[in-house]
């Protein structure tokens, strides 16, 4: 406001416009990759799980004392579902985009679709989303919708994007944060993982390591010890400055490659894990989470350095569950999400079951701890009412639920709601039994699984049995009758992408019909 | 607009701050690489040279019919000289930043740094900043500077760099916009020129293609048709509708690749050139000009269609003269700018007078031409001024002067001003006699050349000898000697990087000393 035209109707209004800025809450979207349910020292459940005790994350901590943990929050088994789903408002079911996009035009790069698994799978992969979402009509594989960053610029919002994309195949309009509605962009494309998280390779920038996944617009760091997690950040609050002296409120989709394989140490962190006798792939690990609490710590101590902690809104959430099958990470495979049941890829907790945080200065409630199940796609009404933005116009009917009530009151969002999750695909180049060709609904403490592969049907009460090992579905078979037509309606309702049979060449029965 | 509290003191803080903003222009900075002074159809100079009757440049006449063009304009022999100096307000000789900057940490990448030009040459390179420039202390190689960006970004603008950086190596702070005070970098990096035009080649983004010079940032263009010059175009224009639609006024840097080598059809652009009868280089140069021409329409015209051509200045212009070296342009080396001597790298005109225009509604008087010279320098304080910011601190001390006068009343620049050229480099990897180590200066119609390998002084007027044949320096010896003790005063008082002679390993000496 240093130009203001001199007079008093002029000085005024320039207090009246920082007055009306300062009504909207800015936004930080903190989105990790990967990162499973408890990988944290933050017990998003009922007690501190051995993991828990683990990692060293006293940003996360901090956070989870000023604001609300979800401890039944979800999200699709793999990244791209995930961040279309929050772009969209969408189920991964309903946007058949149900695994991930992408890097090259023209080319699925699930594995169902390779040679391989075609020649070796009973099941055939569906038709499905592979090129993401799409701002532009056309396009060919992938749904049109509105995305609600579009929404937020268009209501005067600063928005920025930081780090991984993912949203669609390259070659496609989603392939740049730009078209999504962000003002600004640092690095986000069409990668789903960094290709190198080191200052010293160029982050992959290199004549003979280059790939689609090395990470754009971080020159200034070639060479140098600056980790990824760090240069993004760094990126990140570059881009805050202006916004922040211009009383214009932004959005920041601060979204993290860290914790996504490749499983490297974090020089800054990963020695004191060695000290504490874990194995090098779990300290690679950990050193990767604190790396990324570091983040979220850096971020917050700018917010309150800036003057506008108590006018920004922080959400915390990862986009997958953690690995249970990369051999890097360490330790014992399809365990490393204990106590839940596997990881990324599978419509198992561990494989959904996120962290998530909000904090909302004098709105959220100091260390609550909320159980009500919420799902990815809630976030995008969230948002939006967040910002103070209720009446809106959208290409999709959003599938997600404003989640404000919820966490301003304790109300608004049933406990009882069925939420879906889909996976109609192998995820590696080999057969994983837990992990590929799986539905699964949780309603309340109850939840199905439905394996594409066999059309077995299984039966959990997370209330007792939140590892689900208990399979209930001999026992207890009016409610997986009940359990069965739900998810068999939500499944057509959303016209789901259904795997073939290969002996028939029709699609697999929907478990109603088994 | 869209959320003010109700009430009518607010709705009239609404108005005044459109009032307030839209006193304030918007700023275009449309910079083309290494397009020679007659590479397009507008004549800079006394009359309409065969070159101005090859080119289609439909925009760039419009411009030139709308605003004041200048026939004395000058940059540096080379690219990142000229963007440090825009960048800086310093004379190259001043900043020492000489030749083109390095893409590679640590490593300096013009060719008089090569063994073999050590080995052959009688010169040895000077000390020279070929890290480029720096707005935090300390950097090796580069001199630290407060860029103008950032005076306009902390002024309120909004600014915006899409294209060609070049400013500063890998590995150093100016390798990123970011920290030249730019709010939005698409593409911007240490790369010289560009890998590729092609969508269909990634614009050099492929495993076996890949190099520091691919372009980033536009993915979602990857396997399309769309050139590059388009694609940055689109870019552009993504990026102003926030500022635009939220009465912030922009600067938009926007920096073309085009027309750099490569020298590759634009497939829209090259049939008609064939069909004039020009050879395949000269065809495919004339198409890069002519997709550039496309840009500036497409940019103008989006300005029109948001109302804000009014209120926004376009600044055109290019960073140094056209190549005279490469075959791959077509035509005759060395001929290429004719009635210019020589092209790009040298200190005849051919090098350093380039093509600039500047259009500022209601206050550039439409189609006049200026005779007055001006220099890369100038254009700081210049769009500084065109801001409405007159007083702001810098860490250097600008050489470059205020042209908002000269431009609004044809006053204020002093016509016999003097203009140094310093090139203490071999600019290819083999020796190039009107190229290579040479150093100028224009002072009204006189200019003086100095040979640094041979010693040799030269001595034109360009009043009657644009083309520099006429060596007046044995016929005038007292303006030859006016002329020497001006240049050296100015490499004295700027402390100039000098080349060393290899037989004697001292700084070769200051003209008047010869």
């Amino acid at each position: 406001m240093k130009y203001l035209i001199s007079g008093g109707t002029l000085l005024l209004s320039s207090m009246s416009v920082v007055a009306q800025t300062q009504q909207r809450p800015n936004i930080i979207f903190f989105l990790v990759d990967d990162m499973g349910w408890a990988d944290s020292s933050v017990a998003y459940g009922e007690e501190t799980y051995p993991l828990n005790k683990r990692y060293h994350t006293p940003n996360m901590d901090r956070l989870a004392r000023m604001g609300v943990r979800f401890s039944s929050a979800y999200a699709c088994p793999v990244s791209s579902p995930t961040r279309t789903s929050l772009m969209s408002g969408l189920n991964a079911a309903h946007s058949r985009i149900t695994d991930f996009t992408t890097a090259v035009p023209g080319v699925p790069s699930d594995a169902s679709h390779k040679p391989e698994a075609l020649a070796n799978d009973v099941l055939i992969h569906p038709d499905w989303n592979w090129n993401g979402i799409s701002p532009k009509e056309g396009v060919d594989k992938t749904i049109q919708v509105t995305p609600y960053v579009r929404i937020l610029q268009d209501a005067g919002y600063y928005t920025i994007h930081v780090g991984k994309g993912h949203w669609a195949a390259a070659g496609t309009p989603a392939a740049s944060p730009y078209n999504l509605g962000f003002c600004v962009n640092v690095a986000g494309q069409v990668a789903g993982k960094p290709q190198s998280y080191y200052g010293q390779e160029n982050y992959g920038n290199t004549k003979d390591n280059w790939s689609t996944f090395s990470t754009m617009n971080l020159t200034e760091y070639y060479g140098s010890d600056t980790h990824l997690t760090e240069a993004l950040t760094l990126e990140a609050l570059k881009t805050l400055d202006f916004p922040i002296k211009n009383n214009i409120p932004f959005f920041l989709n601060m979204a993290h490659h860290g914790v996504h394989t490749p499983i490297t140490p974090d020089p800054r962190f990963v020695q004191h894990y060695l000290d504490e006798g874990l194995d090098h792939g779990q300290a690679n690990y950990a050193s990767l989470i604190e790396g990324v609490d570091k983040s979220l710590g850096d971020i917050m101590h700018y917010l309150a350095e800036k003057g506008v902690a108590d006018n920004t809104i922080i959400i915390f959430m990862s986009d997958n569950g953690g690995n249970s099958e990369n051999k890097t990470k360490g330790g014992i495979l399809h365990t490393q999400n204990s106590p839940l049941r596997e990881g990324k890829g599978s419509c198992y907790e561990g494989g959904i079951r996120i962290p998530l945080m909000m904090y909302w200065p004098g709105k959220t409630k100091a260390g609550e701890k909320m159980d009500v199940p919420v799902i990815a796609e809630d976030l995008y009404p969230t948002i939006l009412s967040m910002a103070g933005i209720d009446d809106y116009k959208t290409l999709q009917e959003l599938d997600g639920e404003n989640l404000v009530p919820l966490i301003t009151n304790g109300s608004g969002v049933d406990p009882e709601r069925e939420l879906l999750f889909h996976f109609p695909h192998q995820w590696k180049p080999y057969q994983l039994e837990d992990i590929d060709y799986l539905s699964s609904m949780r309603k309340g403490d109850w939840k199905i699984v439905y394996r594409h592969r066999t059309g077995e049907l299984e039966l959990y009460n997370l209330k007792n049995d939140l590892s689900e090992r208990n399979n209930l579905a001999g026992k207890n078979k009016k409610k997986l009758k009940e359990m069965a037509v739900a998810i068999s309606r939500k499944l057509r309702e959303y016209n789901a992408s259904m795997p073939m049979l290969k002996s028939t060449g029709e699609p697999i029965p929907y478990p109603d019909e088994l």
